[in-house]
Order: C-alpha cells, then sequence, then structure tokens
C-alpha cells in the first residue's frame, strides 16, 4: 500500500468481521466475461464509497480465502473526507449486507501498511467431532465448524501441536508450488481445547503464515487426535520438508481469522 | 392421525432437528400453478420414502412457520417396512440436506398421534441486544436470534415473565382473527436468562400454545426488558384480552422448538 497521496489524505484502519460462507473470499475477483465475484473487498469498497463519495481501494491484511471467516480482519484505505471516527463503523455497516460489519476505525499513519506492518496474526480452526458416540452431525454452526466423524483427544493433539512452535520450515504444510522463496515462519502459539464435548477449537498464531498452513496444520492435527498419528510423529513431518508427508488439508469453513497485531496495538485477548 | 392400517403395520416415531431459515414452515405447501415449496415436512417424506421405498405421510406435533428452528420436533408415519430403529436415523440423514436432521427414531404404538398426544411443548426465545453499549450486531448466528438496538434488563423480563405461569386466557398474545374456540392456555415455566452481556434467552413451556403466542409474549418482554413497560403491568394485559395491548410479534429467527413432551417419556432436560 502506498504512502497516502498527500498529508491531508487521512488513511483510516477498519477492524472487520465477517461471515465467510457467501464469499468468494477476501480479494476481488473479476472473471473476463463474467460478473464480478462477490467478495468481501468487493462489498467493503461498494459501502465505503457510498459514504466517502469517492472511489477507494481498501488493502486487506490478509487475503482470506472462499468459505474462510474473520472476527478481526484488518483493512486501510485513504479518503479525501474526512469522517468522525465514532460514526465511521455505523455509517459504513448501514450499507453492507448482513454478512460482514465493521466492528471499530481508526486514523493511521499516512504510510501504514495493513500487510507488511502487521507483526502477528491469530487463527483459530473449529472440528466438530465425537458423531459416533452420541454427538450429532452440526447443523446450527454447520457453516462454522469442519466435522469429522472421528472422536478427537484433544490433549494428545495439544501435545502434539507444540512441535509446531517456534521458528520452522513450514514446507510441508503449505502446498506444493505456493511461490513463495522461502517456508520458514515462526508461530508464537498453538493450543488444542475442546469446547465441549463436540466441539475442538485449534488457536494457532504466529508472525506469518503461507497459504493452506493453517488448515493442513489442522488435518495433521485431526489425524494425531484420532490416533492414527502420535503426537511426536509431528518433528518428523516438519523435517521431511514434503507436504506429502503431513494430514489432509481441512475444508475452509472451520477457520476463521481471530486478529491482527500491528506495533503499538494492544494484544489481542 | 389415524389408527396405522394394520396391527403389522409400525409407527415409527421420529425426534427431529433443523435450521428453519431456508424453509417455508413444516407444512407442506403446494401454490396452484406453481412448484411446491420448500418445507421440512416435504423434505423429510422425501428422504424416507428413498429409505422405506414406499409413500409416508409424516405429521409433525408443531406446524413451525416459516424461519422458525427446532432442536426436538417430534414427528410420526407409518410403513409396512420393518426398519431396524438404531439404523434408521442414520439410513434417513443420508438422504436429508444437511439443514434438517433425524435425532433419534422408536417404535410407538399403533395409535399414537403426535399432535393430540402432546402432554407440554418447550420453547426458547433467543434475542441479542446490547448493541448500543459496545455489543455488536449478531453476525455468525444472525439467522439464529430476534436482534434489538435496546439493552435489555433479564431480571425484570424474568420477573415480569411469572405473570404468564399458570392457566390464562392468552387471547391478548395470538392474532386476532385465530379460529381457535377457546384462547385458555396453560404455562408450566417462563424464565428468563441472560446467556452472557449480548444474549437472552426466554425459554417457555406448557401444555399448549396459540398461533404466534411464544413470539408476542417475546415482543411484550422485550418492551418490559428495555423499560417501556413495568413488569407488573403484565396482568393487566393479560386481563384485557386484547391483542393491540400486548407487544409486537418478534421475528421468526429468533424461535426455536426445543422439545415435545409425551405421556411415559423422560422429562426433557
Amino acid at each position: 500500500m502506498r504512502r497516502s497521496a498527500s498529508a491531508n489524505m487521512p488513511r483510516y484502519k477498519l477492524t472487520i468481521a465477517y461471515d465467510g460462507t457467501s464469499f468468494h473470499g477476501w480479494q476481488k475477483q473479476h472473471p473476463p466475461g463474467e460478473e464480478p465475484l462477490r467478495t468481501v473487498q468487493g462489498v467493503m469498497e461498494e459501502a465505503i464509497v457510498a459514504v466517502v463519495r469517492e472511489p477507494v481501494h481498501l488493502v486487506g491484511a490478509s487475503r482470506t480465502d472462499s468459505g474462510v471467516h474473520a472476527r478481526g480482519q484488518a483493512a486501510a484505505f485513504d479518503t479525501q473526507n474526512e469522517i468522525p471516527m465514532d460514526r465511521l463503523p455505523r455509517a459504513v455497516n448501514s450499507r453492507l449486507p448482513d454478512d460482514v460489519q465493521v466492528l471499530s476505525a481508526e486514523i493511521v499513519a499516512g504510510d501504514f501498511n495493513p500487510i507488511s506492518d502487521a507483526i502477528a496474526k491469530g487463527y483459530r480452526y473449529t472440528i466438530a467431532h465425537s458423531t459416533i458416540n452420541g454427538g450429532e452431525m452440526p447443523l446450527f454452526d454447520r457453516h462454522l465448524v469442519a466435522w469429522t466423524v472421528y472422536t478427537l483427544d484433544a490433549a494428545r493433539m495439544n501435545e502434539a501441536a507444540q512441535h509446531f512452535v517456534g521458528e520452522r520450515d513450514f514446507a510441508s504444510f503449505t502446498r506444493k508450488h505456493h511461490g513463495r522463496e522461502s517456508t520458514v515462519r515462526t508461530v508464537h502459539e498453538c493450543k488444542v481445547e475442546a469446547v465441549d464435548q463436540f466441539r475442538i477449537n485449534i488457536d494457532i498464531s504466529g508472525g506469518g503464515f503461507l497459504y493452506n498452513m493453517v488448515r493442513i496444520i489442522a488435518g495433521t492435527l485431526l489425524e494425531v487426535g484420532r490416533g492414527k498419528l502420535e503426537p511426536g510423529a509431528i518433528a518428523g513431518i516438519i523435517e521431511a520438508r514434503d507436504r506429502a508427508s503431513a494430514g489432509p488439508t481441512m475444508p475452509p469453513e472451520g477457520l476463521c481469522l481471530m486478529w491482527v497485531k500491528y506495533p503499538g496495538s494492544a494484544q489481542p485477548a
């Protein structure tokens, strides 16, 4: 994101939540000869334009995939129109559909970049399980969780999860032709907890994530949770630097971008 | 529901859960010259027919409205095909879309009637509130709750709710031309509780309910919760026997049929 065009042109940072079910992900997409796809960026820009009455370009911290949710996506845009910060969320929300909303807004420095300035991100992956043992298939939250017929052992998964913490080469946990120079990333925390008898949360935070990294980590932890892999096997899977050694890529609906942290901002809860 | 055609023709009782968002209610509807509407009864009968391979008629305990949910609807059908009870839910579920599911199945007496044999029903009405004071509009559960900008006082609502308990004439709490002979019903329990800072549950159970009764009771309790009505005002509203004296009819999405009780069945939790 370029420095804003003039010192008089304020840059706004928004914190955004969305139910990704009916979006083709964050990033605007316009297939040639077809209608533009419905994306969070596209829908958000339309609503902001209706408020500030000039073209805007909204840059998001994370390009979430189709079907992935967010409770704390960060994004920034410039406008010549000065809008009172306390009114901005409500003004934009009144022009948004019911599956996306602005949680808060603030004015940031003219060189703030939501992508490169992010120092950490937190994701949650939720799995519904235990259906054989009396649990039910997810119904009311079926768009918000992944589902497995296996009964998962959260403590075992949490033990395995600790192998991901630290600076690691995550080449086994992204698609083969990822197009990134380096597959080394730092995971700050990876915690697996049972919400109740039928839901498990995987909370993972780190400095940055490769494409599909959280969904492949979730798939690998699932194999530990159902007993197919030992918790200690994770070390070898990381060492292998081979996508084929890790578990399956879990579906998008279980994934949620929880927060994006910037220098000086309060530590997310 | 008529007595089953022969002593050899077993009657099955199903307990069913559904997300009512995309259904035109429980009851089959076929507008002349149009496609049949998507209803729970219609979708369920199709799935059961695919399993038992003969026409079935499924009778539900409660004709839930369009958009209303169920966690414990009861329904019954007859078939000449004997199906093992432990396999029936899974066999039907595998033919159902993802917004409705069979929770359990049992064989019942040939004269069991899911409507007239029901001795009590429990409903829950959920309201999201407090949005002015830092709460957010419902996003991930927006199809499962009603929403109000007012901040509600659950204790005050619970005090008011006690006026509904007992045998009362609920003429103020149904639409004017309801077509029922009597508007006297017995409410066993009516409890209002805060789930957290932003969600309130109204749990109401009773021997029977008039059309829109729970949704109008919820609307009246909302007026108490936001301070527009005193808790003691409920007595007068009941006495008035006039729809105009009660609060608004709340929207369907906040309502859920939790359970239906029959003689001899265990008391629902």
